[in-house]
């Protein structure tokens, strides 16, 4: 589970030193991911790897038990295909890649693309399925009785990126998209709203991320879409951060490629679409909300091993009484389908392990040593709070499964009360400009709605409308930038 | 998990009329998958992909439990990159799309491929990893320490392919490749050895498939292999079908990309390397194995759903009544873990709940009628046998796992007579051609070892040495085609 040892130190830029650099730091020295030599395209290596299938497993099992089917649509959409939907293919042409040949051949010493085996139309590697899927739901929807269809896909896709950076911005990601087809815009709309739900809930509690609902602005909004719903979270360094969107396409793509549907009454109707998703930019979250200068910071729900065991001995006849109690320890654990590892090799110092356990995340370390023996003790260190605390052996059973419980629950609290204290209401430009500079976070501030003031602002200041909040109380105001009148405050800031 | 019912009828082509439409008649009626439009691509519809994920798990585990763990390399491989292991470089490039420009861009009226996105060095979409994985094994093996490493993973990957079939033959298909490097000789061969034991055991206990252990000869090993273990198994129309490979690739990718390690005498060495990988071609497998002319026929394991039940009534009062007794089976068998449907929709009838069923392959399925009712006994069918039998209410807990657990059994015993019917011994080459043209199957004939030999066979034939046995008792004898001396019998058959 763990990586073999590198020799690297386990020295990481601190945060306070460089964020930016603190984080790449920390993914290579995790042993998360790493550059592959493709522009904009990572490794994902298996310690990332395994934390990508923890959240599959789990949002998956969600989105089944909730009446949705997973089905797997082809990497590539004809060029024609792709350009249906106008909106959609101006948003994405600009970052897709194209296949243009399909064979290589030896030319003299060389080996060049066959020019022969030029395709007739090119062929766009997906950046997203809706033009691909909803050309295929002409053929399947043709009465009320057909819908709603509710698939999703866990698949890759690429999306030239000119700054990429680990999971928040690479070419080529892993992901899951899910689109539906509906009799009725109510029935779409709610929906995409039931998906932000479901999001909500595993992305609080899995991932320990507190988000904030809303609605993006015209601006911000999915290429082809009529409305989308997000998750909003900030960041340690107080930018702000997109977890999930879930979009309402209204009837543009049943448009664009005829999808029509006989109802109820016999008439016929174009269908109405959802399509949602998130990706491995979660765990780029994921890191930016938990982990500190020491490394990872893993939600107990998340990691892949829960609690280490590191004895501590000083020759082979004290490693053998402490390994008793180790490894009933760890059947103690097992038994409450809690993951273990025994770290008991002797190549590496006590004190080394601490560091790598530190690095990857691992909740909860429990050290036995030969005064431990004795007194019939153990050592716990919570890698959340670097506090350590001694333990009777007896109470051990039930206070592991409690710890945690509590450690997931003090990291969404931790998280929440940043979030809290990140987030002002300013009243006028001078001030959102001067708290943006010196604080970041996320701004509540009024806005007059329109396209000009919101592109104005996010050029002069590089912060943009993260959402239009959700619940929040509405109260009617002046706009920062226009004065004009606002009907609502709206959240600004400085993303990723 | 069931698709919505659609108005094709349940005819499909009988095997015996032409074997190959019923195949293609099959994957659609059963809503296993169905054309995209795109050459070669097909959609893997919702019930096709739960029995891939159904594979996937079940292998995932094997592999994860014998050491192996999970990790994603990208879609793209730089085109020098990609040549540098001369042949494997050979045997892929003449089915590889690829990748040259990353931007579409308005031109006029219409949108062209901006000609100043052109790539400095394109990209090939991987037909298989084993090239960017050897060229970041370089960085990551050093020591001896540093091995093995033993890695998997599950994608996509691209072929482009001339005669494309639903599954056996796609231009995108899905699968895991394994890619492991060892310190020796001797421990990388145990590998791919190991790997072709784990998918022996999975494809012929889990899928019901019998199979033939054997390596192949060197026209037919995989480009860049020093040996390719295989697995050979032959369908219901005497055409073999390869379902699995592993090989053992010797020093062959390390040599090209420079991936030495200080072994424990302090000398740099070479590492040693397998790659091994099975495919969404085994549903195609799985489908030739054991369906029929009414539909697929899935072993229980594997199936999705494994017991339907079916009330049969003419009103709401009967309907109550049966539902009762419906709904005891049901969580009867949901605590048995065994998984369940009950079809009570009036909007269909009976006999057509029956076909729709039998054509998704649902091995067990339990009727109740009113009669049933008044003498407390239902009615089971066994999709295998298309046998009925009626059982008292109070048999059914123990019948039912026993029935599931005989059904697969059957089904292994069924495709393994079937098989060891198909194996024929074969002396001389009128014979061999006869045969192979009146009845196909598996020929056991005498080969000299020589490609010339084995080129001609095929030319001439169409049979190509699917394997070399291995395990079976080794008899010299003459070529069938030159009459020279032959140390051992190999396989040859008409493939897929």
């Amino acid at each position: 589970m763990v990586a073999q040892p590198n020799l690297l130190t386990f020295m990481i830029t601190p945060r306070s030193e460089n964020y930016s650099k603190w984080y790449n730091d920390l993914v290579s020295a995790s042993g998360l991911a790493e550059n592959s030599g493709i522009r904009g395209c990572m490794i994902i290596k298996p310690y990332g790897l395994n934390i990508w299938e923890k959240i599959q497993d789990e949002l998956d099992k969600r989105l089944k038990s909730t009446g949705h089917e997973n089905v797997y649509f082809p990497l590539f959409i004809p060029k024609s295909n792709f350009l249906k939907e106008a909106a959609h293919a101006k948003g994405f042409s600009k970052e897709c890649a194209i296949v243009t040949h399909y064979r290589l051949k030896k030319n003299k010493s060389e080996i060049i693309i066959d020019p022969n085996s030029k395709l007739e139309e090119e062929l766009v590697v997906r950046p997203t399925s809706e033009s691909i899927i909803w050309n295929t739901y002409r053929r399947w929807i043709k009465s009320y009785r057909d819908l709603p269809i509710l698939l999703n896909q866990w698949t890759n896709v690429v999306r030239w990126e000119m700054k990429p950076r680990f999971f928040l911005r690479t070419s080529e990601f892993l992901w899951q998209e899910g689109h539906t087809a509906h009799s009725s815009r109510e029935e779409a709309i709610r929906e995409a709203q039931k998906i932000l739900e479901i999001y909500k809930d595993f992305i609080e509690n899995f991932l320990a991320i507190p988000v904030i609902k809303g609605i993006k602005t015209p601006l911000e909004r999915f290429s082809g879409a009529e409305e989308t719903y997000c998750l909003e979270t900030i960041m340690q360094d107080n930018k702000a951060l997109q977890a999930a969107t879930s979009h309402f396409l209204g009837q543009n793509f049943s448009r664009s490629f005829n999808v029509k549907f006989i109802n109820k009454y016999g008439i016929k109707e174009y269908a109405w679409a959802t399509s949602w998703g998130v990706s491995t930019r979660l765990i780029g979250a994921l890191i930016m909300t938990h982990s500190d200068d020491k490394g990872l910071v893993l939600p107990p729900s998340l990691a892949p091993i829960k609690v280490v065991i590191i004895p501590v001995y000083k020759n082979c006849f004290q490693l053998k009484e402490i390994s008793r109690i180790v490894y009933s320890i760890k059947s103690l654990l097992k038994y409450q389908k809690i993951s273990v590892l025994i770290d008991d090799r002797n190549s590496y110092s006590p004190g080394w392990k601490f560091n790598e356990y530190d690095m990857k995340g691992i909740p909860l370390r429990v050290v036995i040593g030969p005064k431990d023996l004795e007194k019939g003790t153990v050592e716990l260190f919570r890698r959340d709070t670097l506090q350590k605390k001694k333990l009777s052996l007896e109470c051990l059973d039930t206070y592991i499964p409690d710890v945690l419980k509590r450690i997931q629950k003090d990291l969404y609290q931790r998280a929440f009360s940043r979030r809290e204290r990140s987030i002002r209401c300013v009243n006028n430009y001078e001030e959102f400009k001067k708290i943006l500079e010196e604080k970041g976070g996320l701004l509540l501030a009024h806005w007059d709605g329109s396209y000009t003031t919101e592109r104005k602002i996010k050029l002069e200041t590089g912060a943009t409308i993260r959402c239009i909040p959700i619940g929040m109380p509405k109260e009617s105001g002046h706009c920062i930038y226009s004065g004009n009148i606002s009907k609502q405050r709206v959240l600004f800031a400085r993303a990723y």
